[in-house]
């Protein structure tokens, strides 16, 4: 089978400068919903038909098995069927799909095309509470399909049927280029219409096969902010009740959003508000607080992250305490037992098996070996102001509040850190170190008085 | 065209010490809703009747182009008009509105007062699908309306009428004083209403005409705490909804409230649960990431805003990165392409063109360069205890992490700055500036032991 | 009345290692809000009915008031009751409730145990919309039970019947036993059912009445993960509009979670998507911010909670400005006109009357008295690595920025702490305390340059 998806149009009511089928859902392009789709039915080859802002879609979606034709001007679809004409095999059939009709389920797909497996022409249809608008199908005493008619050319009686074109086709290859170049543009908009296909196929003799969909909103279109904003929240909505059918506890299934692939092991719980973003994997037992964002991390079995954390790019071990407000960016990795907590800031650095880092600390480009207590206002210095260094920092160390390490440099196992003290050369294994300091009181203070303004 | 707007209930149900018409409604009293959309009808005169919490609703509302009646005692609609009728304008129509119904909007009433216009006497009527409860407009076979009738002295015909009064009519003036004062009060509440001055209108052989609302909301009140609910978000609602048509992105529709106005370029995307209160701007390709709030503030072309980041009276460039965890205070100015991370804090400062705060720093009353590096833990200590002075930083100074400056300070452009320093005295451009610290190892320390509790 | 709650069922559909009865609702057992109904109608015995996961299930509701009764194997509901029969007292009617039914309401079951008074059977049934799957109510034509009915063995006209069993009821106890023994288990799954009891019932001539709840969501039981999540959001909906109802301002009733108690004064005004969690206490006037997450704490008249603040175990005085990002932990006690603000955390600590915290800072185990400005980056070292100890702060003490305590310390009353101060001797009143410092510069330092990676 061919798969032709069609991305050429301007998507002008969505007032973006991006082309259509580039605008995110559930973050990532509409159109590369509908390749993925398509990709699960193997088809022999798979064109997209670009328009619109081309160079842009093509360098979102390129891939080895992915051939683009282009359609220069915006004529109707079957124009731009047309144009991807010379791709496809003519030997098997073709599938038609929409880059900007992402939830279509593969499953509805396959049983249209099982439908019209002996060279049938199949149309994708769906029985609507209100058809007004869209193409009619109109069946014979028989209940063979004769007609899609449209809105406008519709007699009484035909705007009474419920069932309607949805657009997506699977259609004989071989005749298509000669059904393709008998189409008329002479309607309103001047396009030439691939819903007018089905009468050449036909007048050719060909029978016209319909499936439908399990649900109404597979077949819906992107067309505006608005209908983005629906598709996202059934998009999100099929998300959360597949997380649930799996076991996972949502405090509010309404209120979770999962852009990529959100993997959960057995008695996860994830509470109000929730973001996850790319690939995110909760191994058994772990538990999300409320108003948490993670993204394209995974995290052992039984950690548990408070309210308001934000991970990025990291991997966190089993039985990790975090947040609230642990903030963990890419290359953070937490190993087990350890815990980052208020105000903490992790990045590209080890913190080793039981570490803490409690309080309102930076540890970027750091190794953190085992047991190490970072106290209060720890801070790597990993930046010269020109290249990033890093801090060694071995097991059983006990880092004094607002301790700087001013990298590059390495603090020996056992080490004793004074509260307050700046490390800028390397400390020995076991001993205190500390910057030499006074206590001085002085009498005789006269505090400042408010001034008038 | 007069205006007059009731607002001197008592709103008990509200179960509140504040006056009913001055809960908010997206974050700004009801009764300032009414008086905007008021004020879009230019009315000749426009009166407030007051009564419950009188002076602190004339306080609330006080504006030149707003007078006061007083209405003391509170017995009935009818009665509340008649506290106006002195500073009406008799020669022009006047239209009563309520405190209460914040949400109906001027092309509605414009609608009304135009189907009054030759001094007919204007109801605004509304279709239920269940009527119970309101009065019923009765009309004869002729359409014309004769009557309203209450529910509990209406016919078992006439419950079964779908159209009720909203309560908000457009009246002749020069008769509506002696309208007013034939209002009888023998009813269970012992008050005089406004609803039976259509009696008398009818009587003096006035037409009575009506005009309907394009949605049912426009005419709901709210007299306890769950209706104001329903009408924020139905506020809500249509705020996002217009969001969406002029093109912004919204990740969730559910999840925005904006109280005051939101205005958004081209390609605006809005993540999850934000809060957008008083006069936002974001210019164009502006992303805000989820659970941000953000307060009377002005935002850059292509600024990004990630999670939890918090602003407030800042103008903020273009191009400049925010967040996570940002909190930006009243006087932040941040010019393009500057940055503020995690658990930074900046008040009353400017941060100049490319300059960078990312992590744990408190940047008060201060004036920070272009191509500022400002490290980790970075404090202005801007507070004496009494008045507040100002750090003066300038180009290309590298601040290293753990610094304090203690204002009033200036830093020469080109200075570096160890890490841990207090800075308490001027210092000179170009150089490398440090309080001179020891680094000591002491061995043969013991570190405590755990102690019984 | 004696009271039985069945609990040993094994809730395969909920894919999880917790029995079912544990799963939390609105953060407590689903088996605990049943037991608490129970509670409220005073049974003389209480008896649960544990099996799978028993010993866990004993052990998060044990109550001398509880007895337990083991059903070592799933047998079926009658099977269930049969063990509890021992504990039951035969003169009074027995309540047969069930642990994963956690939302029917006290009064229902009241007006099902009154109208079963007279040594009545008696069923609390429900009228559905679609009674697919459940049994029938069969009633003669004089209205009379003569039967349950389930769904397979019911003829077509019985389909129809929309009054459907909830499984929940009340019977006789000194014939249970006989009942309960003469059980079949002649069915697809092998199990002895309680509800065919009511068969029983009938022949022995007992009168069958049955009681309808207020609401149908109260005798939804929870199976899945899915009904777990629908029965939350019924419970949030109903405390959400019992706040509404207090007159509690609520900016989005679909957004405010409560799993525990929270009592709340009069201008109480909770912002969107908030967390509120064991027992919270608002005094009047009180407002939290949108995304706060609050946990047994309690808050005084006036005090006002800025957004992504997290509160645990916590008292907090009248007046008190928290956050943004405020965190306070368990043994925080903030007095009247106090603050603090944001990155702050205070844990074990009392903040004094008007003292304030305002920038990233930790004030652990420490006595902050009256008037204290703790500035920025302030840090309580509290732990030496194996004890925590105490910092105490006289009143009117005024500490700089980034000053650290090593406690135990104490300084006494106003004291002036310089900026950059590691105090780790206690101080005497009234005294200006620092580390002598110098400030030095160096010209000619050649910052480093971007190395080649």
């Amino acid at each position: 089978m061919n798969i032709v998806i069609l991305a050429a149009g301007t998507g002008k009511r969505m007032r973006s400068a991006l082309p259509k089928v580039l605008h995110p859902l559930a973050g990532r392009p509409l159109l590369s919903h509908v390749i993925d789709t398509a990709r699960t039915l193997k088809p022999t080859r798979l064109v997209v038909v670009v328009g619109h802002g081309g160079e842009a879609v093509r360098a979102a979606v390129a891939a080895p098995d992915v051939l683009f034709a282009v359609q220069e001007q915006q004529l109707g679809t079957g124009h731009a069927v047309q144009q991807a004409l010379p791709l496809l095999d003519p030997m098997v059939s073709t599938l038609v799909l929409y880059g900007d009709v992402p939830l279509t389920r593969a499953s509805t797909l396959k049983r249209l095309v099982d439908s019209a497996a002996e060279g049938c022409y199949g149309v994708l249809t769906v029985t609507l509470d209100d058809p007004s608008g869209y193409g009619r199908i109109v069946r014979d005493q028989t209940g063979c399909v004769v007609r899609i008619v449209e809105q406008k050319d519709a007699t009484p009686e035909q705007l009474r049927i419920a069932e309607i074109n949805t657009g997506i086709v699977v259609t004989p290859t071989a005749q298509l280029g000669m059904w393709l170049a008998s189409l008329k543009n002479d309607n309103a908009q001047g396009e030439f219409y691939l819903t007018d296909v089905v009468e050449r196929a036909i007048e050719a003799g060909f029978e016209v096969v319909t499936a439908q969909p399990d649900e109404e909103w597979e077949t819906l279109g992107v067309n505006s902010k608005q209908q983005l904003a629906e598709l996202e929240r059934i998009h999100q909505h099929n998300v959360a009740d597949d997380l649930l059918a799996a076991g996972v506890t949502l405090a509010d299934p309404a209120r979770i959003d999962v852009r990529g692939t959100l993997e959960c092991g057995r008695d996860v719980s994830i509470d109000v508000n929730c973001v996850f973003e790319g690939r995110v994997t909760l191994a058994d037992n772990v538990t999300i607080g409320p108003n948490c964002v993670i993204r394209d991390a995974t995290l052992g079995a039984g950690t548990r992250v408070e309210a308001f954390t934000h991970i990025e790019g990291a991997e966190i071990g089993a039985n990790v305490g975090l947040g609230p407000y642990a903030r963990l960016r890419p290359g953070a990795s937490l190993q087990d037992e350890s815990h980052v907590g208020n105000f903490v800031e992790v990045k590209n650095a080890v913190i080793g098996h039981g570490s803490k880092a409690g309080h309102l600390t930076y540890i970027g480009d750091a190794d953190v070996g085992a047991r190490v207590n970072i106290g209060a206002g720890t801070i790597t210095c990993n930046y010269d102001g020109a290249n990033k260094h890093r801090t060694i920092i071995e097991d059983d160390v006990f880092v004094g509040s607002d301790t700087q390490f001013v990298a590059p440099v390495r603090v020996g196992r056992g080490v004793t850190i004074a509260a307050g003290t700046t490390i800028w050369k390397d400390v020995a294994e076991n001993v205190l170190v500390l910057n030499d300091k006074t206590q001085t009181s002085k009498t005789g203070f006269v505090r400042p008085t408010k001034k008038k303004s």
